[in-house]
């Protein structure tokens, strides 16, 4: 049976862990020239290993195992959010190659394993997921020529051709190729560490549905205008907030989520009552009927809001995706890897944040696997996780994929 | 007794209202060439009646009398909000401009009427009533330093000496000169129009008490962090904004106000919990036990909503004035103008809002006259009055002067 080094993953993760180093994290934007390195320090370690490799007209990295089938796409993205963690992402990637490398050099497992980092499935442009859309081939040239950096870099035809990518093809996938997606990652969240378990195997990636609620009253002196005469926008915000924060508790599922991120006050004066206000609010769920139920709760609410005056309340869709369920056959294969490796020390659970494997998932057979981020914490330079938990994940995940090629 | 010319005061409004306009507004911010060319025009006309006229080191027009004694102060300011009204400050002018020609012409009151523009009522530059502090002695070349424009035209200096008023002196006013100081202005709010009276006679202005509130939290990812872990900043303010909205009708006093004009939620992503929030909260009010119940229930509210936890919450004091009193004497002479020239048809009513008034009235007494605006807007373009409620005030107006000279 194929078996990682896992001192080798960790050895790549550390010299990953040196391009764009900002204190213990790192700071590498999609295609910026940290991003680039990183990208190019993939794509030499997958030509060293004989795969054919490229890096993209979207700056995928793809690399195809030159052995015969079956095979299985692994990988998860190189670039980071800004000034963030070292593993968010280049773990998933670093695991693939580790698979990559184990099961060429395995006797006992036909087949091969392809590596991906999909480009910038963190957002810095506008879109989301623009990677793994493009090599599943659902994101078009329109879609491409709309995407914008979200910090002002520019359009991301620029961003491309600055980083020398112009003209390049977007390489997509042949789906019959693959057996299975799989693409580890950090937690993100405390769930594991708080059980003390070293592996969680993902159900389904929750659905984000998101909303922008605007409110309208009138502006006016906050001085001159009795309270008996004020239409303020910003206390009809706030009541719905309020009202939200009330019967959600009641109304939600057990692992669901909701968070108010953003608020404005229009125009935002101290001494001026706001005649309009803004607020963004969000709940993911990984059940239909829960994410349903919590939609009729949220529009219940703004129109009693609105009907209650004096303002108006006006509830505008900006998401509402499914959830993505993982596939039954490599989900499994990564509960029987952990059970052999590591038993009785893994959580099966849904994943709160969103991730590749959620667009891999309409197309091909995908799972994810997580293991523990210490004291929960992302998107931010001192997310870590300990070695010992990052080698028991390569072993777990190496194991998968061997038993996945195996049964293919 | 001395009479206004009330066509005359307006065609002078008329003729204020093209320079600078903004469609039936101005705009004439501060030391913009529209605002110096609405002090030249004042200057123009003062000098044109024989008043010794100055445009000071701080832009302040002052015209002096110079008949004999004995003397009043009218005035306001000629610089608008942005994109604001024509009336806001203008009135006040031209009023104090109409009672020193009727004065000058009346054969039977003695003394004279001095005018002045006062710079930056409406607080263009950091500080606030920079224009009144200066003439009334209280501002140091410190302040005058440390002014800078809050649109980012530079220091207050720098617009000084593009506006060719650099190595000006600043002109202080000689308290003993005067019997009282007159300010009028339009209401902006609508307690005059709903009443349907003509003019208001202000009692006192009432004292704004503001506050910074911060709520420190935990930053966290949107999706992987569970309900009950979290430490969410802008959760905290919410509380806080609903248990103020819920306690304030109660111990507020019948002509309190309270303003939530600004929220910020840090970061302010859709997908982060806001790991910091703050307000900024004022209110309003004449009366000082009225504004010190108010304190104490903000800090109770704010104590009880950082001992429920998981947030912490800091109430920051920006500023605790005390209500400006306006003195008997000139405030009287309103009422008997009133009374005389429009029986009936008066209110006396604090302000709700903060004029130069307030800092006359610490060194001369001081009084303060209303006119209706339309709908109560203010700070907008379409602020506005009807022609005969403003010739109405200019005439109650020019007889109140007149009965404190006579009286003097």
């Amino acid at each position: 049976m194929a078996k990682a080094n896992p001192d080798r993953a960790l050895k790549d993760l550390y010299e990953l862990r040196e391009i764009g180093a900002y204190k213990t994290g790192v700071h590498r934007p999609t295609l910026s020239p940290e991003d680039m390195e990183a990208r190019q320090w993939l794509a030499n370690k997958l030509q060293a290993i004989g795969h054919d490799t490229v890096i993209d007209g979207i700056a995928n990295v793809v690399g195809q195992a030159n052995a015969p089938g079956p095979y299985v796409l692994g990988g998860s993205h190189l670039e980071s959010q800004n000034h963030a963690g070292w593993l968010d992402g280049a773990l998933g990637v670093v695991y693939a190659l580790e698979a990559a490398r184990a099961v060429a050099e395995a006797s006992d497992v036909q087949g091969g394993v392809d590596v991906i980092a999909f480009a910038d499935e963190e957002g810095h442009f506008s879109g989301s997921f623009l990677g793994s859309k493009s090599f599943t081939g659902v994101l078009t040239e329109e879609n491409m020529d709309a995407a914008v950096d979200r910090s002002g870099r520019g359009t991301l035809r620029h961003c491309l051709a600055e980083a020398g990518l112009a003209g390049r093809p977007r390489l997509q996938m042949d789906p019959n190729r693959y057996a299975a997606f799989f693409e580890a990652h950090i937690e993100q969240g405390d769930r594991l560490e708080t059980a003390g378990q070293s592996i969680g195997i993902v159900t389904s990636i929750v659905a984000i549905w998101q909303y922008r609620i605007t409110f309208e009253g009138q502006q006016n002196h906050a001085g001159t205008t009795t309270m008996a005469s004020r239409k303020d926008a910003g206390k009809a915000m706030m009541n719905l907030w309020h009202r939200i924060e009330d019967a959600f508790p009641r109304i939600a599922g057990p692992f669901s989520v909701w968070t108010v991120g953003r608020v404005n006050l229009e125009p935002g004066g101290p001494s001026i009552i706001p005649g309009r206000a803004e607020m963004i609010f969000q709940f993911r769920d990984a059940e239909m009927h829960t994410l349903e139920r919590m939609h009729t709760c949220l529009e219940q609410l703004v129109t009693d809001v609105a009907a209650a005056g004096p303002c108006t309340a006006e509830l505008e869709i900006l998401g509402q995706l499914k959830p993505a369920l993982m596939a039954p056959g490599p989900q499994n294969a990564i509960i029987e890897a952990a059970e052999t490796l590591t038993p009785n020390d893994y959580a099966i659970m849904p994943s709160g944040a969103a991730h590749d494997a959620q667009v891999m998932a309409a197309h091909i057979p995908s799972a994810m696997m997580f293991v523990p981020s210490i004291n929960g914490i992302s998107h931010h330079w001192s997310e870590n996780t300990s070695d010992e938990h990052i080698k028991r994940g390569a072993e777990v995940y190496v194991d998968a994929v061997a038993r996945v090629l195996r049964a293919t």
